[in-house]
């Protein structure tokens, strides 16, 4: 099954996950969410993820920048280390995407939680290698951090982009778990004296700092000027 | 070795991490350190962790929440998933956690890049059955993400506290990579037309949300109306 929905005057094709015996959450179900819609928001916003593999027969998790394009998630293997460029080509991943949106207070520490929003991703990593892929998934990497940015820059070389390991996963086993709201307690704590609540938490970008060997004719572009981050006034 | 060192009036030891060779950062080694201060204040000042583990032969990454104790870092099992649970006593795990602190933007997008605090913990990870060690861990959890909660709060029961999956993990072999600081390009590339710079991110705490069906007469507790995430004015 697919759909087409129109998102921010875009047409946009995404395939749904149907839950796998991976995705199908098991903890606390009614937070589990298949639609295909919020996972891709989750993905989208988040700047960074964890992407978990196996090596040498033993975990590895590595934070690293990715981006979307359809149901495929892209990641950069250069900031990673040296043990995720040495996977082999369709090595299974766990990709983690994760927002923090607040710390939930119940009454008792047993029902206290934090508010999020997260996706996990299974699948089989591909190392991008044609060039025109590869060029796109540079660009799409880099305008997810910051829009605008890939037209303002000095673009990448060839031997830049040879140089740049992009790997490449599908999000059809996709699934995200979301918390929001109010913290929910026994019953029979609801009368304690206590506070219980919502310390709501969210990421802001501060003004824009120059490189100190910047060209002192050069202004702080536009897109990066009123650079916010979601929920950011 | 092991060294004693005055922290904030506090002395405290902890156990440095000699690196191994899972530890040993392997790509740009000059952001790779082990000094054990630099590793347990990321830890510290950081609300959640990635847990990398392996189920059914393939990784999983899951977000949850920690805190440490000298050279033990406690993770909670609950929000996780079955998977987690499902691990052996002793099974392989490794935990990053990952502080975003701005987008480093290069004049080229092949040197651009974030400026981050990351720990990467490997070890074997121990189910925490000792009622009292448990109660402990949950206390430290609690108190990491707001300090003073603990004893604002309808303290566990017995049968909660066998009731909370709770995890530890030896940070003996941790290490961490640090990025900070504007970019760096290519010598060639510094006369071009284009801002270079950072743009500073922090995650910043919102006034407190009363749960709705809060007590009328209990206010905001001092330690919560004035929570505040590191770096947040």
């Amino acid at each position: 099954m697919t759909t087409a929905r129109r998102s921010e005057g875009r047409v946009w094709r995404v395939t749904p996950s149907e839950p796998t015996s991976r995705t199908r959450v098991k903890r606390l179900p009614e937070r589990a969410i298949h639609d295909e819609d919020v996972i891709t928001a989750i993905v989208d916003e988040a700047l960074i993820c964890h992407v978990g593999f196996i090596h040498d027969g033993y975990p590895v998790v590595i934070p690293t920048i990715h981006a979307r394009s359809g149901d495929t998630l892209y990641f950069h293997g250069s900031p990673a280390s040296r043990m995720l460029l040495d996977m082999k080509q369709g090595a299974e991943v766990c990709i983690t995407v994760t927002l923090v949106d607040g710390l939930v207070m119940a009454r008792a520490p047993f029902h206290s939680s934090m508010n999020y929003r997260s996706v996990v991703i299974f699948g089989a990593a591909r190392f991008v290698d044609d060039p025109a892929e590869k060029e796109t998934a540079f660009r799409l990497v880099t305008e997810h951090v910051a829009p605008g940015r890939w037209e303002d820059s000095r673009l990448p070389t060839a031997k830049e982009t040879k140089g740049t390991a992009i790997l490449a996963v599908s999000m059809a086993e996709a699934s995200a778990k979301v918390r929001s709201g109010p913290p929910e307690d026994d019953a029979e704590d609801y009368d304690l004296p206590l506070w219980a609540g919502v310390v709501p938490l969210r990421m802001v970008a501060d003004p824009p700092i120059n490189d100190p060997a910047l060209r002192v004719d050069v202004g702080v572009p536009g897109y990066l000027s009123d650079y916010k981050r979601p929920g950011q006034r």
